[in-house]
């Protein structure tokens, strides 16, 4: 991990194409208003009180991931020609479930495309909430799903790659400074997982918006550190399946950020942070013994930045860790959480 | 268990004890305000549709438990002198840590009797808090804290028989009420673990003055049902610890109300209901699998009745479970998440 204060230094400037902007995520606040949860930002009394800690809750969510908020935004934005037509989406998880459950919640056809290898507890939630379910080796994903959508006229809603899901995603932020104000506090640093960038694009908007000086930093598996080799190359690099695949974070095993998700992560993000998997499983344990939050494990990772690099983030300033997700099987994470704890 | 509808019957009048009054619950809120959480009212997507059930998740307590309520509300109110003298409190768990961090948050010396059989997290947690433990048997200890209340002059904030420590719990109903409003639905039935009642008792004097027409359910495990037989008989009774140590619900082991939460039960709550033990261990796994909550047996219960009696639940009344507590032994927890689906 580079020193957050290091970060932005020698980075490119954006290309020009248009980010998502601040009132776009306003508008799409109001859409997910009373569908969505407006999750808790939670003050973390076992964190070391020189660097206190929130956790935004994204696993509250009643898909039990922040994933709903970009699907019900987009679906919600669909006219109504394309409502008829239904949606198609590919995800290892929990895009899945969101979309069904958005367009379940509207009344929409839903078509979900998911690689071998994903969660069979995600795959189960996904069919429970009425969509139809395609099977496909990781590698064939993108190009399978664009066939189906277009054999079957299905508007796609692409997991991170599209304004109104960044935009979705982007509502986090714009809580999480409601929240922090409301309870007294700033929030310095705020800290997201990464893998196709959604969540942080919007998130960077929001935060950089509405808190002035504060720093959003992306987190990934070691695993599966394309963000960061792109941040530090200033190139949008894409690491193989076979790569991304091995860690245990099975939310988080996109092969690269999108074209847009890039533009904001370049323009916006301060840096991206690395976890080992060893890292990851300890910050799912300490989560369930300490927050009392069931979070999987890509959904983790920003809180395992934080407890493993705890002595180089500057002392002083308020962090906020998003935690993105909980739709863990229960026999891998009892297996996890038994598990011996490990060196990070 | 009876059927809801069947409840208050011929239940004696209440002896002419004062109650706690709701203008008692309405000053607790304001001392605890800033100090303990506002949890979340979360609907439940995964619950039956005609019996809509949200939970109001006590877990995400700083201490992980609803006690902070009630302990902060009676360490706030404790004149100069008392608090110098320091404070005493004798509790199987979450009743110490929250007289733990209560007295820290004060600056108040703080000394802990806990039972032998007590939960070892709990134990540790109320240590690291900087209380001082003392561990007694079972069946001594009341008699042992009131003896070392005795020679040190130290207050005894009482687990759940004072006045102060009902109207903090009572703060859960007031906010089930303003947020459920919020929500756009009706609290119509709320359901809350009973032990020694003082949660119970608060909340059923916040819900009956602000929902017109609600029920208010206590809930207890079948092994320490004393509870029910105290209503059912219409005489406080108490069960010996023995009994009621049986329990894999360890925060549900008094071996009976108390005398004030007894006067609140029989004024004002419509019915107590039991659940087995493996409807304890259903709702857990439930829980974490669904909810993303990490829940301790004994916060698990209401949910356990919700589930294990939805059919003789009326339908179309809007459901609430308070989870109470998340405190666990990763090891034992991880048990009764891989442990077979059980019979409920």
């Amino acid at each position: 991990m580079s020193h957050p204060a290091d970060a932005v230094a020698d980075r490119s400037d954006p290309t020009g194409t248009r980010l998502v902007g601040f009132a776009e995520i306003q508008d799409a606040a109001k859409r997910i208003a009373g569908i969505a949860t407006r999750t808790p930002l939670l003050p973390c009394s076992w964190a070391d009180p020189d660097r206190p800690l929130w956790i935004k809750a994204e696993s509250l969510q009643p898909i039990g991931a922040f994933k709903i908020r970009g699907a019900v935004n987009a679906v919600a934005s669909l006219d109504p020609s394309a409502r008829e037509a239904g949606v198609i989406a590919v995800s290892s998880g929990n895009h899945a479930q969101a979309v069904a459950y958005a367009a379940k919640r509207f009344g929409i056809d839903a078509l979900i495309v998911i690689p071998h290898g994903a969660a069979v507890n995600k795959v189960a939630a996904t069919q429970a909430l009425g969509a139809t379910v395609v099977r496909v080796p990781p590698e064939l994903r993108e190009q399978e799903t664009r066939r189906l959508a277009e054999e079957t006229g299905r508007i796609l809603i692409h997991p991170f790659d599209d304004p109104r899901v960044i935009a979705g995603q982007g509502t986090i932020g714009l809580e999480i400074a409601e929240q922090a104000a409301q309870q007294g506090f700033s929030a310095d640093a705020v800290l997201a997982p990464v893998s196709g960038g959604g969540l942080v694009s919007g998130l960077a908007v929001a935060v950089k918006e509405l808190i002035p000086g504060a720093s959003v930093f992306g987190v990934e598996p070691e695993l599966a550190a394309d963000a960061q080799a792109s941040l530090r190359s200033g190139e949008r690099t894409a690491w193989p399946v076979e790569d991304t695949w091995r860690t245990i974070a099975d939310a988080l095993r996109a092969s690269s950020v999108g074209a847009l998700t890039w533009e904001h992560l370049r323009a916006l993000v301060d840096d991206v942070l690395t976890v080992s998997e060893p890292a990851i499983r300890n910050a799912v344990r300490e989560l369930a013994a300490s927050a009392q939050l069931v979070v999987e494990p890509g959904g983790a990772v920003a809180v395992a930045a934080y407890l493993s690099n705890l002595h180089q983030l500057p002392p002083g300033r308020n962090y906020v860790a998003v935690v993105s997700g909980g739709n863990v099987d229960l026999d891998a994470y009892a297996a996890i959480l038994s598990g011996p704890p490990a060196e990070a």
